[in-house]
């Protein structure tokens, strides 16, 4: 299936992922080599004609293109610095789950090896890859990443974030906040509805109306963020303030966890404490900035 | 305006929302009787065509339907205390904020007098009142609300939930949880992307998408919930827990708020904990439901 005209690449890293990346470049007709510290996992790639490398100095050498995605970011400093001779020539796109500051460190690490780098995070289950279901955020150098988006276009939808390459690590870890969110304040109502006998099911469309309504105003609140003003437009703290009063009171009286309502009270008591209880709900920015771990 | 054939209603408690739905009766020509403990509150919906009942007794006697709308419980439980006769023929909707519990002792309580009774909790801001966007629970019984609901219907998008009276409340709870966790979590990727001097106003879309994808997941989710089965046909919860490290990891280096990411983290601990680790997320139901306090 290899075309002689398509860009060789390799991937690095062959968990659950890493093997289904080489599938899609393999199914695309990328001549693909791989590397992997236990070698088993590449068999059905070699099997479906990738090229196993013998070693991580082969495996970064033999394309223009590798892809690192590996179990973390200690992993990727190893293989950086096992690997003899210079990596001049070569564009790195790690996509190992880390902070933007392991991401930053690795960049470094990189050019002191003399490669290009870009540091991605993958916002998608290996069972995507391959589709543009599969969404892809990358950071570091746009000039680096030109000559490469039609290639990596073969794993997914590619989005460009910025220059810093911490951009991809906390893009993904505020979208991760948000899956996050969105799934615990459905738990929490479908407890308190089960309370009631209602099911799952019978909520779930009503939360999902909910969580996209909120999810429209998002815009529009962020001006109020970036202009540092926050008239209550719509309703101030003050009343949400009550309104959380009563989802606290509900959730110990249903007899459920109550500890999602209680975060969400003590975070609007502390900006009503500080004096901004007559404006609107994004002056709690204020607190999320604000160093506590609780 | 008034027309003689549109029901006659009666709104007692006139806040920002009491007078907002006085108002919109009036527009739409109903004979409208007004009470509220200060009376001032009604000076601009009599100059509008209100009647201003003398005592809350008359008030309730005025019309078939009563709207109840103050500050609490306790002040609802006041008012139908206070006023003598009996409330036979009357049928009051209650849209006064409180907990599932406070709605159905008003229920018992309202019964005693003889009054037909539904609980209602207004999803909408005054503003908005007299609009579809204005979204309006009710539960009680249907048979009750059927009659009125045109009535009730100038008011916005009457949505009716169940038999129980305390539906509307722990809907309106769960509504309100999904909000604020919305929002927090849309703050906590604000907060982390201003890091990297990100504006609110660049992170807002993307952090949208995120949520209505989620919201996306929410039908299919409560299947494994009412199922009582959570197979990790996407991801496993001990894959998630390593992502929710790296969050917390990032929340705190950076320097801003990390009380929701290490609430996140723990409760999926405490699934994992529990021997949950190869479930999908959803069995977090069962943290969920069990009383915690923090």
């Amino acid at each position: 299936m290899n075309d002689r005209t398509a860009t060789p690449v390799t991937v690095i890293g062959l968990g659950l992922m890493g093997q289904a990346l080489a599938a899609a470049f393999l199914k695309a007709g990328h001549p693909t080599t791989v590397w992997n510290r236990t070698t088993s996992r590449a068999d059905q790639l070699v099997a479906g004609g990738a090229r196993l490398a013998p070693t991580v100095g082969d495996a970064l050498q033999a394309s223009p293109l590798t892809i690192i995605c590996v179990t973390d970011y200690e992993a990727v400093h190893e293989l950086l610095g096992a690997s003899d001779g210079t990596l001049e020539g070569t564009t790195l796109i790690n996509l190992t789950s880390g902070t933007s500051a392991q991401a930053r460190q690795a960049a470094q690490r990189a050019a002191g090896r003399g490669a290009r780098y870009l540091d991605g995070a993958i916002m998608a289950i290996p069972q995507t890859i391959g589709t543009d279901e599969a969404v892809i955020l990358h950071s570091g150098p746009r000039a680096d990443l030109e000559p490469y988006e039609q290639t990596l276009g073969v794993l997914g939808t590619i989005t460009y974030l910025g220059a810093d390459p911490g951009l991809a690590s906390l893009y993904d870890a505020a979208g991760l906040a948000m899956m996050w969110s969105v799934l615990n304040a459905w738990l929490q109502g479908t407890a308190l509805l089960r309370t009631a006998g209602v099911d799952a099911a019978t909520f779930a469309p009503f939360a999902r109306e909910i969580a996209t309504g909120v999810a429209g105003w998002l815009p529009g609140y962020a001006e109020q963020v970036d202009g540092g003003s926050f008239p209550a437009e719509v309703s101030a703290l003050e009343t949400d303030a009550r309104a959380m009063a009563h989802l606290v009171e509900e959730s110990e009286a249903a007899g459920v966890n109550a500890e999602l309502p209680k975060l969400i009270k003590a975070m609007a008591d502390r900006a009503i404490a500080a004096g901004h209880g007559g404006e609107q709900y994004p002056v709690l920015i204020e607190e999320f900035v604000t160093p506590r771990s609780g």
